[in-house]
């Protein structure tokens, strides 16, 4: 069996992170999708350890204090991290652990565990970008303008990662995801132990 | 567009090399074939330049002195190499190049050419490799021994390979060979000029 490992999907707002993890996820069942820990209360239907790991903001700091988080932001006054103990976890099991973050949490990711594989997603065009800002139709001006300068700046990061994803369509950058993943599963320094058997 | 890569497939003799190359090429019309020099005769209908590239003894060993060849071997008398020349101006047209070699070969490609992809194709068991050397029928109780024991000793060569692709099923070690390729091509490293596009 080989090793798993943790993919980071990550790009700036407004490159499709979230619609792309939920179409690999529902079309690769076998995938693991990383739970981050969080001091933000539960909703409704939400379950410890499936949705969230919920703590208080002592259990939360103390994870930090521990370095048992892989990265971790604040996000409205609340909290979110990624326990590192989850994601080892799932890898010694073999599987394949995404983790979808903003580029801030990625660059955190690549300090604490540089091993992981880091996929930068891309809007096909600028102009593309600013429309899908745009369009979520939540937000003023103002916010989009911010959002839009950020994602501009956010570019400067993308040697720190291994592949960049264009999302123009969502099942294209799925497909290359995939491929991605399909890739990396046969890198020697993971499937070395295969030797052993073929050996025998 | 993204810059061309050279993708080594190597790998002990019985692994299926050969078929599995044959496979690739015929299902991906846009991958390209590197073409050996060699100072073996043309055989009818083979020319030169698509085939291969015709020389004699001494503009062969002029090519080895000034560096431009990958790697050379001499196998029943005839000298062979792969012309770096022409793999280094597909990839710069932005071609992905197939290499198929022996672990001697691609070792040599390995030291000369370090940014290529090597794929380490191998037999699902010794067992089956041993059949399959025997299988040929060609070859003497001896040089089927060699041949197994020149196999066990190229494993160890493994840890320089990016990928192992296990040649179970043809089918199946193609479509992980078109996965690599296909992962490889959205390296970072060689579509950062993408960029300069989205950027505009």
């Amino acid at each position: 069996m080989s090793k798993g490992f943790l993919l980071v999907i990550s790009g700036p707002s407004g490159a499709g992170k979230g619609t792309v993890c939920k179409k690999l996820l529902e079309r690769n069942n076998k995938l693991v999708f990383s739970v981050s820990v969080t001091t933000r209360k539960p909703r409704p239907g939400e379950i410890d350890g499936v949705n969230y790991y919920f703590v208080d903001e002592k259990e939360f700091d103390q994870m930090v204090e521990n370095g048992e988080l892989l990265e971790h932001a604040c996000v409205h006054g609340n909290y979110y991290g990624t326990p590192k103990k989850f994601v080892l976890d799932q890898i010694e099991k073999g599987e394949v652990v995404i983790l979808e973050i903003d580029v801030q949490g990625a660059m955190q990711v690549k300090k604490s565990y540089p091993e992981a594989v880091f996929v930068f997603l891309l809007p096909p065009s600028m102009d593309e970008l600013k429309n899908r800002i745009a369009k979520r139709g939540t937000e003023t001006e103002e916010d989009i303008a911010i959002r839009f300068k950020n994602a501009f700046e956010e570019l400067k990061f993308i040697d720190e990662y291994d592949y960049i994803v264009i999302n123009d369509e969502v099942i294209r950058a799925v497909e290359k995801t995939e491929a991605i993943i399909a890739a990396e599963k046969l890198k020697v320094k993971r499937i070395k132990s295969i030797l052993d058997k073929i050996l025998n």
